[in-house]
């Protein structure tokens, strides 16, 4: 099963326009898990072992401007600057771009404005690959499903699933051959009290890719077999939160969630450890904070950077304690 | 059961001396865990999920000077000062003597003087409770076997079990109730070339005990569950690596099953995290030697210190970066 089969199963039958010349323009948000999505049960079409829930970064994230190009190449500038097409960015845009090219658009012209860290685990591959699917729906006119898109932003990057959306977001492992049943969807649920504090620790790229890093903990950690199970648990806990408003719950399971999964990364060979000296401090004075009765908590993904997770009302203390932390509000009107 | 039990099986018919006023004067070595002790079946008893396998410290470790007393109270000094009878380590060394006492020798004097920091993960209650053992066994002429002796030591501290003996010391987890078949026992293999660099990061004691840390990880922890088939083969493993002296297949699997061990202890709620800053910067200075060709590697117990396994030809190399080093030769002639 290759990605082109996905594609063509979904936009096949589909009227296309080609309208030469005409630019889209599309945001999408990043996202952080508060459920991680770790190992892929289909390297190809980035099929998940298990669920994940994430929230969207309200206005953190990617915009895309997309138009056919009039040349006979591909060209991509990723924040002011054009890439060169031998560079890792350009061809993994290129090789998803390859997977939607017809003799009417044969190339494509790719403006990319990202206001996250590029690869530094803050989901920049996920809002990059979500608004270009967006943009390519749009621009071909599509019209595609929430649904469809976030199956095909899936085949670019398994989190790209969950950008499509804003919000929280579940992703579906789901369990059929091809993946049609593996998308992310939003939940009903709002919470404007949410915030997300993001504490970059180091803005450089990973020494090690989160592709990398799950691949290695899928085929050497020991621990790994226990993976599902604590993430089954834990999506049902985090859905229970978020529907009741349990912030302590929510932020209990979720770093809980995070720490489990840096463990399996930590009996991976050779051991993977992304966190870096400053790292340690920043989640020992968090839970000292916490032993002192704030109600503050943390997710780490595939890097050095922590996300702090807090509400509204804590937004001075934790700024008074994280001068440099960036607030994001998921849920800002 | 009940410790008493045990000590009444071990030593019942047995004849004893009382010989007043006669002290013994005993060392046994500390012991670092190469396949890790982490979790207990039984609380009271110290018998552990898994088996374990140790080399022992050579001369680093506790020598425990003990006669009956002649007073109508125990008096134990540390390091030359006199320790309070409310302390949290004369509680557990007064509990632990309480197994032993008769009417003929109702308290005891104890004089411990250790040559490793207390309580900073480098097994200082392995080699006290071993040669207090040791100790009370030639007081009173009991003359148990190292097998029984193991057993008794390990009624105060299971990884006492394995600091009766020298060398590569393997505990068997065992299978009974009572415990009389999970002990200590030294293998038959000498390896004079291996060092053990102690990297003392800090000398403090821990905020968190083993013993805590232990019992909140088997109950909390979701990646406990692979613990004990890690072990099963990093034990295998270790024991084939030492028989052909491959120094590389005992460094890998022994910090493999250390960095496993704190894995398990992340997932833990709330996390436990013993590494300090400090620790993450050495591990990651480990590796980027080990990548430059180095055969250095580490392993890390219930603290933030490091303990580094090298082979002597390295000797110079290892304390050129770690000059702070303290070298230990377990197989000193």
């Amino acid at each position: 099963m290759k990605k082109s089969d996905v594609v063509q199963t979904i936009l096949q039958d589909r009227k296309e326009n080609f309208p030469d010349g005409v630019a889209v323009n599309i945001f999408s948000p990043a996202n952080i898990a508060l459920c991680k999505y770790w190992g892929k049960r289909n390297q190809e079409l980035n099929l998940p072992v298990t669920g994940s829930l994430s929230v969207s970064l309200g206005e953190k994230g990617t915009t895309t401007t997309l138009r056919i190009s009039q040349t006979h190449q591909d060209k991509i500038s990723l924040n002011g600057t054009i890439i060169g097409k031998e560079s890792v960015f350009a061809k993994r845009a290129s090789q998803f771009l390859d997977l939607f090219r017809t003799r009417h658009a044969p190339y494509f012209d790719l403006v990319i404005q990202s206001n996250i860290p590029i690869a530094a685990g803050l989901a920049s591959s996920a809002s990059g690959f979500a608004s270009l699917v967006h943009a390519l729906n749009q621009l071909f006119a599509w019209k595609c499903s929430n649904k469809e898109l976030s199956i095909l932003a899936r085949l670019g990057s398994g989190s790209a699933s969950r950008s499509i959306e804003p919000g929280f977001v579940e992703w579906y492992s789901g369990i059929h051959e091809m993946g049609l049943d593996s998308f992310g969807e939003c939940l009903s649920y709002q919470w404007p009290e949410l915030y997300i504090g993001l504490l970059i620790i180091n803005r450089n790229e990973k020494q090690t890719s989160s592709r990398e890093a799950m691949q290695r903990t899928v085929t050497t950690s020991p621990l790994y077999s226990s993976w599902p199970k604590k993430v089954s648990e834990d999506l049902f806990t985090i859905k229970q939160a978020i529907s009741y408003h349990d912030f302590d719950l929510l932020g209990k399971t979720a770093e809980s969630n995070a720490m489990s999964m840096h463990a399996t990364m930590l009996s991976a060979w050779p051991p993977i450890h992304y966190a870096c000296a400053e790292t340690v401090l920043a989640m020992q004075k968090i839970w000292n904070l916490r032993s002192e009765g704030l109600s503050l908590y943390f997710t780490q993904d595939a890097g050095p950077n922590l996300k702090l997770l807090f509400l509204e009302k804590d937004k001075d203390v934790v700024l008074n304690h994280f001068p440099e932390v960036e607030i994001v509000r998921p849920f800002k009107d």
